[in-house]
């Protein structure tokens, strides 16, 4: 089952603009880090409550790549919820007719841990990322 | 300063269905509550740190419409943070070249509270409404 909203990802065009912007309305801000294996760099905008990932391309083969080219201005990626249990929750987003990406099964996500990500078309046009913690 | 996010709106193109999604996934979602005087009829997926807000057009002139022919399926409306004064947030958006929607000063939000909404340009393509609490 869904336990908490983890992250809200913010795809940007332009890392260092977007991360000043939120350090000058007061949020803590983290410094950017790279992850090569998922083709994105990343700044943490840390509320005591969730964080918001600020997300830019990293690499020719960035999954973010598309969406800025689409969405020039940036805009939200996706949403990722906690979930109890990974296969769990892969077997209610087939029960309920949610497709998930890729393969069907469970990755290791950005922040090491198993990640499903159900289709947009199917979660009212939100990319929806379940995470097990 | 942002203090909290308080929620992420997500318009919706049928709010009985998107609640029974979030539900079957062991959620707790609210029953419908409609705010006439906002244009919009919403429901509650209440998570232990946020709230999603599904939102759906009430009404002829509903802030939601235009943005649901834009995109059908649906998809994220806004992120709403919380502020600790909703004027000094006017005068660091103003101070840091964001504009504010409307005529610039804050309104009563649909919670009943003071409220800004950023132009979705000057936050990398995402409508931002920062909330007094």
């Amino acid at each position: 089952m869904i336990t908490w909203l983890n992250h809200v990802a913010i795809a940007v065009p332009d890392l260092d603009a977007a991360a000043t912007k939120y350090r000058s309305l007061g949020a803590e801000v983290s410094d950017p880090q790279e992850l090569p294996e998922h083709g994105v760099i990343v700044v943490f905008v840390k509320l005591p409550n969730t964080k918001i990932e600020l997300l830019h391309p990293l690499g020719e083969a960035s999954p973010i790549s598309g969406f800025l080219e689409r969405n020039p201005g940036g805009g939200v990626h996706h949403l990722c919820f906690e979930v109890t249990e990974i296969s769990e929750m892969a077997g209610k987003l087939s029960e309920i007719g949610a497709r998930v990406l890729g393969d069907g099964s469970a990755k290791i996500g950005a922040h090491g841990k198993p990640v499903l990500f159900a289709h947009p078309k199917d979660f009212h046009g939100v990319l929806v990322e379940f995470e097990q913690t």
